[in-house]
């Protein structure tokens, strides 16, 4: 029986007046994670865990469908090795983690923790490509990787992560750039198709890029409180990584060459934009095709009436064997305490079955999405369902773009930007390309360049948001995670 | 075409006269992997990565069959938590990498790259684990660990690995025991039918036990030198972690009790077996099941002939279609050497396709395993390549497992143990259960206890094989990587 401390349990804050704390009681109260030891560190929980498989296999198999294969590089890196490209060192030093010691006794070689791989891998490249013809080369490796941040957050930026890193090189600056464009538009249908997350993708300001890389490219998304979060990035590295570890290959023509590089992420920070995008006053809701449960029958009076869950665990097998994650709740507890508990926890379907439904021939069926209530004829019931789960996933992204889109703010001056980002939005403005602009706004407002805007075509008939002189780019503004 | 430099890339060192070398080689000429940077470290290249994919699928699989949840836990533990349990840390302390800074900022604590995470889920199941409602706990997690070896080897012993280690905890200690025994018949089984591998599985010595554990449980793989390779341990761990992480639960008769758990792993190593276990003087030879690429079509005369080409691509395609992990070799490069390339891969079935086959309605098989060649109707193929898949897992598995009874020697006599292990044996021994019995034999043939033989019936009427006294167990004895 459900009693209070059940309750309290389930309890979430607010979603509109204190979204930091909702956010916090989501994560925990579901379920999904829960906080290490050491400061700033965290425990994917099975379920949040399962989240992750199920992004992981998405991916993975897009990746492989672009030619890209699996590997895996060391984690410990040579300290020295941070240091042969300039940029990327002084990006990364800072929140680098550095291994002194093992045992008693000191290294000769202090060792860091890879915030990310290009170097390491740079090094392997370099034994590996020595011709034209061991080019395109495209690996992936799903890793940890470690970068200390002061201020953290389950999900959004912790200590360790887990996230994709691909490497790739190539024979031109060309193709190199547009393998950098073509994973961004994998990531940005990722985004669209299974986390039913609508993006913003394009090229980021030299202030916003990867150290290291010559240009870099990111999806951002919408969260309800009106902020960015970086979902993904892809960056072309010309040739600034080959130099530093001699990718050199032998071209056609006779002559040595430097490979031309791109590298692209993304990481457990999709499941911080899932919670954000989609979650509401009532928990998480989870985006059907990385729902570790989709439906959930929950059997009513089965203690009095066997049938019932005779039943229930009947449509449960004939579900399973159509590929619906489903299970049955059976536990003992009130279905009030169960429509709770898997409501909190974003299952998109939730089944109820009763001794009444049993004789009228129906399910009564509740969809996480819209709290939507109506029965369903049980003969019928597989496709009911999986129809029922592609109609959730389109509606949630269609609400979330609807959300997007009216809340992004032309704004012309300083005074309208402070205004749409005050009210939650993304600020469509024009940019003289200063980074002194960028710093300004950073100052004022907390906000940042997050991606060039895809329509360039009227930018140099406007002026800077900022500063007022002639712009030169259409750039979305916004605050971020 | 072939060339002089061709061949010398693929030529492996003789197996029989330098087993150690043949290893390297085919680790590297296979490019199942290659060195990192970092002394210790490896990296997995595409094709040994695969393998490993593979193993995680098959493994995952039966995990989940037993009702066990993935998960994932903290690299870094605070180095206060190694300090809890005795044993633990005197057994790990040596080997453990520290991490001292983050940029240049000295840590308030010292943090240790997991080599195992018993302490850190332990701290975790202390949070969770409150009433015996909540038991029993079973997580798994796929993990990279570290622990600093002064002799490595690709595969065998290297800084840092990739494994899975399972963490369950019970409310008595007959079911985390028991926990441990089913974990040790599920990697059996797994060795058995994936791997094609046979294994002797058994308790270890008190010597040979896991730094923490009341009792390990070993499964054991006879390479073909006759060395042993430890390939997979589980724990029953009794209190010892409960009582150092404070995880207690509640009973049914009201009184708080501390959890029993258990811990179980396997690991990359897997590979290293399945390449000394299964190669020879050709290279590797891979079991169909963890097969990246279980059969490579080679057209002969496709230049020419474009119909071989068509026909071994629709071949392929077929294969595929029926679950067959197939590629087509359209390499320019002589059949010679694409031969040379896949059989020193270890790829199960090799197809070659020319017109004169074509005319003939047939292909030509030539098997990985016994290098037999013979011909196969085209119609048909598919199911002819499958069942012959089928036949070449069992016929690897039969082999080894000849291979391994034919050199296990019963052995009365220090004398008699050291012909046998120089022969390159195993010993079926009688020991009196004195660990100065098992450090003589250790000085002196450089051999270890590995498990205790399952049949113990008549220990009892024998004597110690080292000092004589009256024995108290069966054992097997093995020089071991």
């Amino acid at each position: 029986m459900a009693n209070n401390s059940d309750r309290f349990v389930n309890q979430i804050a607010d979603i509109n007046s204190d979204y930091t704390q909702w956010y916090t009681d989501v994560c925990l109260k579901s379920e999904l994670c829960d906080y290490g030891p050491v400061k700033g560190t965290m425990v994917f929980r099975p379920y949040g865990y399962a989240i992750w498989e199920l992004i992981q296999a998405e991916a993975d198999k897009r990746f492989k469908a672009q030619g890209v294969k699996n590997a895996y590089f060391p984690m410990l890196i040579p300290q020295s090795f941070l240091m042969r490209e300039a940029e990327h060192v002084e990006g990364f030093a800072p929140e680098v983690a550095t291994v002194t010691h093992v045992g008693d006794t000191e290294l000769s070689e202090k060792l860091v923790l890879r915030p990310t791989s290009e170097t390491v891998i740079g090094n392997m490249y370099s034994k590996w490509i020595g011709s034209y013809r061991d080019l395109p080369l495209k690996l992936n490796q799903w890793a940890n990787v470690v970068r200390w941040e002061k201020t953290t957050r389950p999900f959004l930026r912790t200590s360790e992560f887990l996230w994709q890193e691909g490497h790739t090189a190539f024979a031109s600056a060309e193709e190199a750039n547009a393998d950098a464009l073509t994973m961004l538009k994998v990531y940005k249908e990722l985004a669209n198709e299974v986390l039913a997350l609508p993006v913003l993708t394009g090229k980021k300001s030299e202030k916003e890029k990867f150290a290291g890389a010559v240009a870099t490219y990111g999806m951002e998304a919408m969260m309800k409180d009106g902020k960015s979060l970086q979902s993904g990035t892809t960056h072309y590295l010309g040739e600034n990584f080959a130099k530093a570890f001699d990718i050199k290959f032998l071209d056609k023509d006779g002559t040595h060459k430097y490979a031309y590089q791109a590298s692209w992420g993304i990481s457990t920070r999709l499941i911080g934009a899932i919670i954000m995008a989609h979650g509401d006053e009532r928990g998480l809701c989870l985006p059907p095709p990385v729902a570790p449960v989709q439906a959930v029958i929950i059997p009513i009076g089965s203690a009095k009436n066997p049938e019932v869950g005779e039943r229930a665990e009947q449509i449960a097998k004939a579900l399973e064997n159509a590929g619906v994650r489903v299970t049955v709740d059976n536990r003992d507890q009130s279905p009030g305490f169960k429509f709770n508990h898997w409501e909190l926890r974003g299952v998109p379907v939730r089944l109820e079955l009763g001794a009444r439904d049993i004789a009228s021939g129906v399910m009564t069926v509740c969809r996480r999405d819209t709290a939507e209530k109506f029965t369903m004829p049980l003969d019928g019931i597989v496709g009911g369902v999986t129809e029922l789960l592609a109609k959730i996933k389109t509606n949630m992204f269609e609400k979330a773009e609807a959300f997007t889109k009216s809340h992004i703010v032309p704004v012309k001056t300083l005074d309208e930007m402070q205004a749409a980002l005050d009210g939650g939005n993304f600020c469509d403005a024009y940019w003289c390309g200063d980074r002194e602009c960028e710093d300004k706004i950073k100052q004022l407002y907390s906000a940042s360049s997050r991606v060039f805007n895809a329509d360039q075509s009227d930018a140099h008939e406007h002026t800077c948001v900022c500063c007022g002189k002639k712009a030169k780019h259409r750039i979305y503004f916004a605050r971020a995670y």
